[in-house]
């Protein structure tokens, strides 16, 4: 499978370089930075500290999309709206790990996907979507004696509370429950906070040092607590999940998928 | 529901007679202890500690099996076969906690249950059974290169390890691999092992204190790690886990059930 | 040693008297309730759910203190400044559990010890109190580039966050670091909350279920995190913790002392 | 500071020459491989994925040694019993992470220690040695109602259980106790085991996934747990630690100091 990586000098878009050059059964046809970036020209594989791929960064998504089967994306709203368009065009594969799309953004990702196959998750690893379809059948079998607890820990640098990812998991959560996660979500405890009210979902966050990514779902009930946990110890996983969506979707129709589905949860 | 304990005055059977007079919907018809123990004719109630409940200790289990709709049962392999034999007769409900039970033993309850409604586990938690259906499933998704390893830690007067629950988890992970436990169950590393064999599912345990039950499955790959944990605070959650069995089980047709049908898992 | 349980009906006090029973090398010599108390009279034993122990309830605790050689006190402010009062003109052993004391009352409390041997804490357990002194030196060892964070769980009938506990661990950490908790205390993150400031403490709650009380303190530094953590299973403990310091302070000589002073930390 | 690091082309080499090259106060003067290695004449930098540092690797560590003020050295027995001979003769720092040495190479080490400044560790992170100094103190303080369990986790391609640092926790734990670590140590269970004996200290061996390295030590008592925990989360930390231990030992008299030394523990 031929795979472009869009933004092929971030932070993201080096480890997904490496992802595309180390997994079997696809090759990186074309590195896309923006127009002007200092980088154009340079070998993508050299940027991202491998050897060189005799693949120079360049600014032409339309030339490149057309040569190849599928697009990683981890990239900004406009941006990712702009290459699903070009995607659709291609009718090739766009995986999307953009975070932060309005409303209105993924319903030009709606569009695009009658003719790409669309892949997109606030996050990519495999371990994670797993962990929210668990929470979501948990949440659905257990009652309301036990009390639902989200947990998660990240980096010194993180500048949001919770995570997105906590918050996937609390939407698993109220979907399992048959509730809304805004009505019951608790995000703060401090001072005379009254006892726990029945149903609700709360959210505690650490931050510090740097941690790459915990998780923890906690149900306790009446003499004994069942935890869900996660440990993302390498961002490495979230690019090696982007190229196992794209290779999941080449084969099939267009559409708009979720990593659930790659999972076949 | 009418329901007796039998073996009333071991420290299950008094957490047993706690759980009845607790629970909503069931009420102790009858206490069963063994002809010739000191405390038959003594009331059930205080000898779990709470207030009389008016139900003296009584040895003839076939009149009160007779008078009522379950039997809660944590004894010992023996008088669990005979009970059920009653309760086949009574064609009532009999909850079975019992361990260490032969295949012998096992094809009896397979006998009794054509008249009477048998629910067997090793572990009547409901977390646990909820934990092992979550960990078959995460077994049957994840590949090969999640590596499954279970930890358990319980206190320092426990005789055996792993602890049974272990293994029931150790069964579950097998099962959803689609391969038998003893043919990669592996217990102790010590000394120079070698490296980790694919397809293992190691077992580590832990001993001390006071613990009434801790247990993990890791699903550990490249650079992330699901873990799946359960926490038995209280004993008596296998009391509560029996009565809600012996609740579900009322108005089923007879036959040998799990906790995971209690649990519609 | 003779020992007097106060609040003798209440669910600390009910766990003295069991402790107080269970343990070598003393005795209950008395337990009292306040005035109009419809227990006075009936026997601390069987209030506890033991057997009777010959130890009627009275309001007398006058004429129990000056017979005794300690009391244990697990009470309410106002009471607990009345019997160290009591215990002054005894000269005997008081153990203070009780929370929620103002400067006033730990004033007379400091005046009281001046003839009682005064041992208070706000937390009994060993356990605890052992890992504040951990904490303490790991703040004073680690430098800057390590985080400190507070992760506290309790029961869902919790009234206040974060437990004074976790604040008692938190000031072992600001002690540690020469700060001043107030001055880095960060209790609640939602929304924006930008990256972390260098020197904050972090506090993070949780709760559910039935849970005692869970207890971590996080040092997460760059590419390591060491983590102190605390499971109380039992409140039992808090009990054994309060005969243990009485029977440590009754050889000493009057004075004010603290957990860390039974323990030798 | 001028710092050598020995076995530039390894795994632990080249994490020291980015550790040297990213701290405060030391510069890489000279990096060694063996004679005939190819990577001879080689950018050191370049090497380790870093931009080049103008050092080439050589295979002089003669010249090496004597031109600079200390050595990193996570090599082998015989290599490392060689470099602390040079650096003894030219009167420098080497810091040792070398595992495996034996009590003749030890020996050597000691004598080389009368000119050289030695530090050696078993584990060069802060964490796991500040670690060890809780276990010690705790395994000091608590009775023998606590039972003391080392738990640690580690990847799939180790080769040996328990691992070096969970054996440099349990004779921390043993000196604390004032026991001999073989006399107590107990590292498995399966089966018939009886229960706990005590004053026992046991070993959990987990392997799976890309787990760098995870250690817990676990002082189980009556209703309640004490557990001190340590995650490494990247194998830079051991390389930044052999670099602090270097600057610390710079001005130091000649001696074998330990990173309980460095720490000042």
């Amino acid at each position: 499978m031929q795979l472009v990586v869009v933004g092929a000098d971030g932070r993201m878009g080096r480890m997904l370089v490496r992802a595309v050059a180390q997994a079997e059964g696809c090759t990186l046809s074309a590195a896309i930075e923006r127009e002007g970036s200092p980088v154009l020209g340079q070998d993508a594989g050299t940027l991202a500290g491998l050897p060189a791929l005799g693949v120079p960064v360049t600014a032409d998504a339309l030339t490149a999309f057309a040569a190849a089967d599928g697009v990683l994306d981890f990239t900004a709203p406009a941006a990712t709206v702009h290459f699903a368009e070009l995607a659709a065009q291609a009718r090739i594969v766009h995986v999307v790990g953009t975070t932060g799309l309005s409303e209105d953004d993924l319903a030009k990702l709606k569009a695009a996907s009658y003719h790409a196959r669309i892949v997109r998750s606030g996050n990519m690893s495999l371990g994670v979507n797993l962990m929210a379809a668990l929470v979501r059948k948990v949440a659905a079998t257990l009652g309301a004696e036990f009390d639902i607890e989200i947990l998660e820990m990240h980096h010194r640098m993180k500048v949001d509370a919770p995570s997105g990812t906590a918050l996937l998991l609390g939407e698993a959560a109220a979907e399992g429950r048959g509730v809304d996660l805004p009505a019951v979500r608790v995000s703060t405890r401090d001072g005379h906070t009254g006892a726990r009210k029945a149903g609700d979902i709360g959210f505690a966050t650490l931050r510090g040092g740097s941690v790459v990514g915990d998780h923890s779902v906690l149900f306790a009930g009446p003499g004994e607590t069942l935890t869900i946990s996660h440990h993302a110890a390498d961002r490495g996983l979230f690019a090696a999940g982007a190229v196992k969506a794209a290779l999941w979707a080449q084969p099939r129709p267009p559409g708009l998928y979720a990593m659930a589905d790659v999972l076949d949860l």
